[in-house]
């Protein structure tokens, strides 16, 4: 299929509860980013973190497969550092293919789960 | 009415429990894609799969009438496959019509259901 | 403030459930539409009903006075006829000046609510 | 980076609960707005608020710092007054700078908490 898409995302929200109940990992409390490449060729994807109260981190370098899904559990970036808990943040995704991302949050620090998604702002 | 909408709709989150409590089938753990053909001529409509290991499922082909709402469940497609659960997916919605897409979840592996809802990404 | 938004918004998703728990009338299940009308004029709103198996209804009409912001829910409309419980729709909104349209549903089926929203599909 | 995103943004859902249940702060009810100014400059920001019958209120003026993440809760804008509970509203955030805005509520009247969210309307 043809590329279809956007270069750069953004997701305002971001927030990793420090808590969770239920079965791990599918209950963990987590944030995921969901990117579909539907094009034929790979995709070089960069995930930039902002914060309220200090400089940027990333990028985070990933590579979503030609016609392949990844989604991206906020939980487990860790290189160039961990992504703190706790703590708002925001995320620019920035792709050299047209991409989607779909933003969504699991969050179980009740014991019921709740969930939310949003397809990110792109441009 | 006139036709409203766009061609080509992506949602890149997919993920059907394995698991679910509560009456069947209302609270069956689900994905829906919402359709809406507003125009006076039916739709023809492909949905195609992405996965994150393995090639693309598809197309399952539908009709939305004139003049009609199809709310599609993801769990019911079965031909030419059905949809794997537990595992994460996205997908490409291709109608000859302008349509609209909106993409729900109701996850009900927890004793209380959980709700998220998104319009697609058209181009 | 100068006019903000479109002039034609669709939802591709709409079910009432038939059944809900909690104190009435804020914990009743219900589907709305919020309507910002921003401009320094009224808006002349109509809303078409889209289903599965049946002619749309309506259309319903309102008003969102100018600079006012108006909370629909589409369980008291009844003016053709009342939406109908149990049962997949679509809607489209049509106004005469540029609003913003979101969409949100309150679940109460279960004991404890769900909750889902998203900006409606404007063009 | 260089800016991303747009000047104008509406959300035209807005309800504050009266009430809450679980630990305070994180599991207070509470509606959120969260930006992102991914530029190198810092963005002078106005949220005005919306009624079903009164005059807008605002502007409530703030600063996201350039690169930064400002996640505002409604709860606790007070200037020029303190938002209204159990009361219906919208909000339109006007930018000097692009920005990205989603909106998030966590509702806590119930045992559970609730979540949902979207991106804005922006233009």
């Amino acid at each position: 299929m043809e590329a279809i898409g956007r270069r750069r995302w953004v997701i305002a929200e971001g927030y990793i509860p420090e808590t969770g109940t239920g079965p791990e990992p599918q209950m963990t409390s987590h944030e995921t980013v969901c990117l579909l490449n539907a094009s034929p060729e790979d995709a070089a994807v960069e995930i930039t973190l902002y914060f309220a109260d200090r400089a940027p981190a990333g990028p985070y370098r990933l590579t979503v497969p030609a016609e392949r899904t990844r989604h991206v559990r906020f939980n487990e970036l860790d290189d160039p550092e961990r992504v703190p808990r706790g703590t708002d943040y925001a995320s620019v995704i920035v792709s050299d293919r047209p991409l989607v991302a779909q933003h969504t949050r699991l969050d179980s620090r009740q014991a019921e789960n709740a969930l939310m998604t949003t397809i990110a702002y792109g441009e």
